[in-house]
């Protein structure tokens, strides 16, 4: 078949596992517009961010093929799913790549800690338009109707215009109703009285991750927590150069002789 | 004790695990400086990005108490260590946290992929000025000889200076002779040939992580990779904000009705 007449190939991973229902929401929606591979991980990989698996080695497996569809589980995390499929697995270039749908939001600071974000990380650093979606709520069954003609509607915009080199999409949805979308900055804030004390049977502690999320700017109606907060749909376009620019002058007058 | 009185306090940490070299020679160098409390990795968490244990409990022991110097081992990955550290472990703020040094370069692509800089960008999102050091070579005997100077100067002026809201230090060393710092940017490149196939008894493929960096830009003196490859220690102030702001105006207008 001539390459102008292909439809276009789509890669789906995401942090939940392969089994999560977000997946399924988005694998379904994906097909309307291209061809679909999922990889997936074979179990949860939630707050994995860019994290590679380095001291064993990854394997993958199909565990279905059909007309338009192709779905691998992989023993990695994310951001193995994204680097195996495009290495090992793929025979053309996707032209896109997402991630999710993502059981609980990755706005504000969780953008670097979120698997699914590390798997658009690495689309985005191969140079594939690459988004991660994920709604506010990290039930199993969450009710994802009012987000799915957003999720296509994005991501056919996203096919058509392209994204700007190191650029990705960070796209967060509100439960329930949906007032519309905003384009909006990372907030500000960090997560605060993070662990859960336990004592096991031989009185020894351990500690649970959980904690609050803090936000430092709850006024500004720019970033992404407001536009969650308030019924919107959050895209955040995220770098993959960390470079703070603004900063490098003031360093340069440092002592360093 | 008179708060004013105290020397600075330094939370060090790591990726390559408690008994790499790495950070023993870190903690030498920085009780030169200050009161250290170390809160390190039981074991190697190499490419951990800012991952997070949430699916089993972490915990922490103390190893050693001496003048100066407090060590603790963690059983979870550079970022747990450092939210543990700074939920449950310390009395007080710490004015500076260190990461490292870390046998292998986390310059360029790698920043998003190290455990070491993953620890850095939580002490950054904490508001607490931090630094991840890093010398261009794997071997665990890596001579930090020349390095040595230049850590101290660099953490003593970062203590100084501070650093601005949200920026942090990815800190990257050639190996051998130095041939002064540059603060530079991010060069742009990515991984290829990622991995190495092999094939088990059972005739089952696995695939181990390897691959080449691809330089997108050697021609371009003022990026870390061409710092390093030139003998010069590189500086690039870090972001905890990833938000692409020249990428926002565009995405406003894609047809999203």
């Amino acid at each position: 078949m001539n390459d102008k007449l292909k439809k276009p190939l789509i890669l789906i991973t995401n942090d939940d596992g392969a089994d999560a229902w977000g997946i399924e929401v988005l694998t379904r929606l994906m097909m309307q517009i291209g061809d679909v591979m999922v990889v997936a991980p074979d179990g949860p990989r939630s707050a994995q961010s860019n994290a590679l698996t380095v001291t064993q080695p990854i394997r993958f497996h199909e565990i279905e093929k059909s007309e338009g569809l192709t779905r691998y589980n992989c023993t990695g995390t994310p951001t193995d799913c994204v680097k195996l499929a495009l290495n090992e697995i793929v025979d053309r270039q996707p032209d896109l790549i997402v991630a999710g749908i993502n059981h609980g939001s990755n706005s504000a600071i969780n953008v670097i800690y979120s698997g699914t974000m590390g798997a658009v990380h690495e689309g985005c650093e191969n140079g594939i338009a690459s988004i991660g979606f994920s709604i506010n709520s990290h039930s199993p069954e969450v009710d994802f109707s009012e987000f799915e003609k957003y999720v296509l509607k994005i991501a056919s915009e996203t096919l058509k215009n392209g994204l700007p080199h190191r650029v990705c999409l960070n796209v967060n949805a509100p439960c329930g109703k949906i007032a519309g979308i905003r384009i909006a900055r990372q907030c500000d804030g960090r997560w605060v009285k993070e662990f859960a004390k336990r004592t096991d049977p031989r009185g020894r502690d351990y500690f649970w991750l959980t904690g609050n999320f803090e936000n430092h700017e709850p006024e500004n109606e720019d970033t992404d927590e407001w536009a969650i907060d308030h019924g919107f749909i959050s895209i955040v376009p995220t770098k993959i150069d960390l470079t703070a620019y603004e900063a490098m002058e003031a360093i340069r007058g440092w002592e360093f002789s």
